[in-house]
């Protein structure tokens, strides 16, 4: 059921591959400032694109808090888009490039399910440095303009 | 990290979790009749929805065909909602009724990235028997009417 060569395709984006682990924070003008543990793995099955697959708990109860699962897909020379879906009702599309071991994506796409709150904008970037992973995403939604949501720094496990 | 008991949201969705492999058959006019080998899992971690993952491979040759991944979120009694991301560039939100055993759901939103295939109107429905899984999904796509598209039995495991 998979190819155990990784797709030539993939290698620019081989620096994601495997499970971290690592805390973040959150904020906007409709919330209370947040901190969360999370975890992301980036995984492949010989085709050209990454599963990608996170959640996130409350790194003082576990509770847990946000997830999201989607694929990372190369689509031309340094240029790939990521597509997610959310339990929040809540998918998102986004287009852009790979420069050296970062990624910044800005959506072109957002969709929202008939009980979801509005969300218009997603920027993402995430950027390997050796084994740390660190993301940003901002985020214009429920009439707020495209501003800082969440950052985190996570640990390859 | 995760509840032992399932949300209470999620016991008229209980019978589809667990995991599920079987074989299915597709078509449409724009490409050949095809067979395919599937398994889903549809799991829970505490909270109010399931996530849903499957995958596709070649009956013959083994090799990976479609895959998706996404959750199923109760919005009311017996109405639910489905958000789901494809490595193809495709998000699809779905919005509809649970009925018994019987799941039916039509897009409100599909999402395509700027290199995917048009996709406009997805209807999909999903019935436990026993233990097999069936559905069927329709599909208005690259300029054609909504039609069969898939259609699979699978079985618990």
């Amino acid at each position: 059921m998979s190819d155990p060569k990784l797709h030539p395709a993939l290698e620019p984006l081989s620096f994601l591959l495997g499970t971290w682990l690592g805390d973040g924070k959150g904020d906007y003008p409709t919330v209370e400032p947040f901190a969360y543990r999370e975890q992301i793995d980036f995984s492949e099955s010989g085709r050209p694109f990454l599963f990608y697959v996170q959640k996130t708990w409350d790194p003082e109860t576990g509770h847990p808090l946000h997830s999201e699962a989607g694929y990372l897909r190369p689509v031309a020379e340094h240029q790939v888009e990521l597509i997610i879906a959310q339990p929040t009702g809540i998918t998102e599309i986004l287009a852009g490039a790979v420069t050296g071991a970062s990624v910044h994506l800005d959506s072109t796409s957002v969709g929202v399910s008939p009980t979801a709150k509005e969300v218009s904008t997603v920027r993402r970037t995430l950027v390997v440095r050796g084994d740390t992973l660190s993301y940003q995403l901002d985020m214009a939604a429920v009439g707020q303009d495209l501003q800082f949501h969440l950052a985190a720094e996570l640990e390859r496990q």
